[in-house]
């Protein structure tokens, strides 16, 4: 028993450690069709752990016929619908596909998707783009002209100018973003403005000699400019590129993964590889934009987003980040207290992520299962709120379910051929 | 007597709330001879208190006789030095022609300066941009070729670049830029890199489409990529704009200016208009570039800048940029002790630039030079330190001479007819 549980420390340190080293760069943004292994024209992505389309919210289910009509799989939502209940679309994770996906996750064959890869381990992950400001779109749960159309500029704009200025760049340091943004009031979660700076400061200088129509690269800069939160999903990609190594670890109880379809929340376990283990996603504790909502408009948990907090971001690092704390109506204090509390739930602390005002303190990281149990907290998830029927209408922050950490324990510890 | 503390205390208040409710908006870079009232072709301006050209320390002379040459005034330093002898230039201080300097704050014709419009009270206020990450500037007091082709460079592409961005996007608002940046960590005097960033995201749309040279519009984006400082000029220049409807508030002892030229810090009182009351430039703890320099090679404190200190940045609020105290050694319980410092020597809190961690509470706003003296502690102003023969050798943190605040508190009791 002793012996296994210096197996678990070693694995765990060894698991937070792949993590820790990993340095992913951005370097394109390109059609899903042309660089996610195994994409077809007629899959559909969506975030969180597998579910039936029977199964799904309505929001995803939204998103999903949305995508089929925008790839022309069908030319209305009626139609869209029979080609999924008679099979025609493959439906399949994100995660299934080296990919991650904000909110619904809705992730098709034209859209384009960060490219993000860890250097350490030669490893690749995929994000569609943050689709911005607009309460419209796959990821937000509508599927109207407006958000198709808007799909529509992602694609013919957005995607080839940002690979356009990453080639011209040579890519994007992803590691060195996060840590600097850090030291500038990003959870990089809910808040990514400085984030969003420093890579809109990258990439500029490059946007000025692309071969690419001046009215293209202006409207570009200006959605960048108008969106703080457009850092996200290259953090997520990276978040992705940075936990596949590290999956399959013997004896790790880290989590790798963190994730929630709207119906489900899931984790995978260092120890256990691929293996999902589930709880029911939980209610959102939201600041809603307009009093016309209230918590019976608002859809539970969505989105892979999440795997910002499983390395340590988000609402892991709360302190980090007052000025987001404040606009959940909490104090400063609350803030520092949710974040011993990660302190408390982590196997160690990043040495190169640091939070400013606890002298450089590196964040929490490795969230071990077995600490998530002993301490009896959740890790908290910042998350955008969907309303039940689709589109954003707020801002707040979920506990992950224990369900889900029990059942990975009984996993690991059947796996483990004995009891810590 | 009790007549004339009420009467001090209503005036503060009305000199704070003038300098709190002032809007700079930056709206141009243009040649100084073309916008500031009164340059000539032959005005040669410098930072801080009048002074001398006999007395100036090494590096502002330096510059001064490099912007002779750069300015075709002489043909070579050894003439520049006839000619300033000889009382061919007008030598006179920025603050004088409603400017600010930076270090040895340099400013002649031909160069480029940040035009700020304080749009409340039409006011207009006027800063040499930044030189940028190079150690070598008139700034720095350095003057060899290359220091004199650094400074055309920014003569021919800085400024032309950024005034046509900035006339295509109309201005930028920097009292917002100023409470977002603090929100993300900059004390905005040392550390600059979120106000930079911010600049940069509202500026390069507007770059994209300008009828300018490619090559020039990169080499500016580079140039603010590459100096996470730039955004402070632009500070200094609103700062400046800010205090001067703030000057003659009859009664009111609070500080409008705070300078150095090198040899001696200079202060205005509210109450007294544009008197100075000076006391001797003060050492500066310094963190080194460089192992290779000690306290002997630093030059005394020099420069407008500590106009921020003025306005509630820079040194009165390290509890707001827990990484520019970290980068002087120093805790966050350091940092929280200083800023509390500075809430004690001021009459109030501004009411849109806040502290996140103190969870929202207001910058410390309206420095009254009483209660500088009761409470025995003068404003830190963070800076740069120049070598005493020229060049950037650090960063640290000086202390204003009391000196100066006990001569303006004799000063304001003589026109007060009375005593506090």
């Amino acid at each position: 028993m002793t012996d296994i549980k210096a197996k678990i420390e070693t694995a765990n340190q060894k698991a937070a450690q792949i993590m820790m080293i990993g340095r992913p760069v951005w370097i394109g943004c390109k059609p899903a069709v042309e660089v996610i292994p195994g994409m077809t024209r007629n899959t559909i992505l969506h975030a969180g752990p597998p579910i039936a389309w029977e199964k799904m919210c309505t929001p995803m289910r939204k998103g999903v016929l949305g995508a089929v009509v925008y790839e022309g799989l069908a030319g209305n939502l009626d139609e869209a619908l029979l080609a999924v209940e008679g099979g025609e679309i493959n439906l399949a994770p994100c995660h299934a596909y080296s990919s991650v996906g904000g909110m619904t996750g809705i992730t098709s064959a034209s859209m384009p998707v960060h490219v993000v890869h860890n250097k350490t381990y030669d490893s690749f992950a995929y994000c569609a783009p943050h689709e911005g400001s607009s309460p419209k779109g796959f990821g937000w749960g509508t599927n109207d002209d407006e958000t198709i159309q808007h799909a529509r500029w992602l694609q013919d704009e957005l995607g080839p100018v940002l690979d356009a200025a990453l080639q011209s760049c040579g890519g994007i340091d992803v590691r060195e973003i996060i840590g600097r943004s850090i030291q500038m009031g990003d959870e990089l979660h809910s808040r990514c403005g400085a984030a969003t700076g420093l890579i809109t400061r990258e990439l500029a200088p490059h946007m000025i000699g692309l071969d690419l129509l001046e009215a293209m690269r202006i409207r570009v800069l200006d959605f960048m400019l108008a969106s703080d939160i457009f850092a996200l999903h290259v953090i997520v990609a990276a978040g992705r590129s940075i936990v596949e190594p590290a999956k399959g670890v013997p004896y790790s109880s880290i989590i790798t993964t963190m994730v929630r379809n709207g119906v489900e929340f899931g984790i995978k376990a260092s120890g256990l590889g691929d293996t999902w283990f589930n709880g029911p996603a939980q209610p959102i504790d939201t600041v809603f934009f307009s009093p016309e909502w209230s918590a019976a408009d608002a859809a539970p948990d969505i989105g892979d987003s999440s795997i910002v907090e499983t390395i340590g971001l988000g609402g892991m690092i709360h302190a980090a980040s007052p000025s987001y704390a404040y606009a959940m109506n909490n104090t400063y204090a609350d803030a520092l207290a949710k974040t011993e509390d990660a302190y408390a739930m982590c196997v160690g602390e990043h040495s190169s992520w640091m939070i400013p005002s606890l002298d450089f303190r590196g964040i929490p990281f490795g969230i071990d299962i077995r600490r998530v149990l002993q301490i009896g907290i959740t890790p908290i998830l910042d998350t955008a709120t969907a309303h039940v029927d689709g589109g954003k209408i707020g801002i707040g922050e979920a506990r992950a379910p224990f369900d889900a950490f029990e059942l990975a324990l009984k996993g690991l510890a059947n796996s483990w051929e004995g009891i810590m």
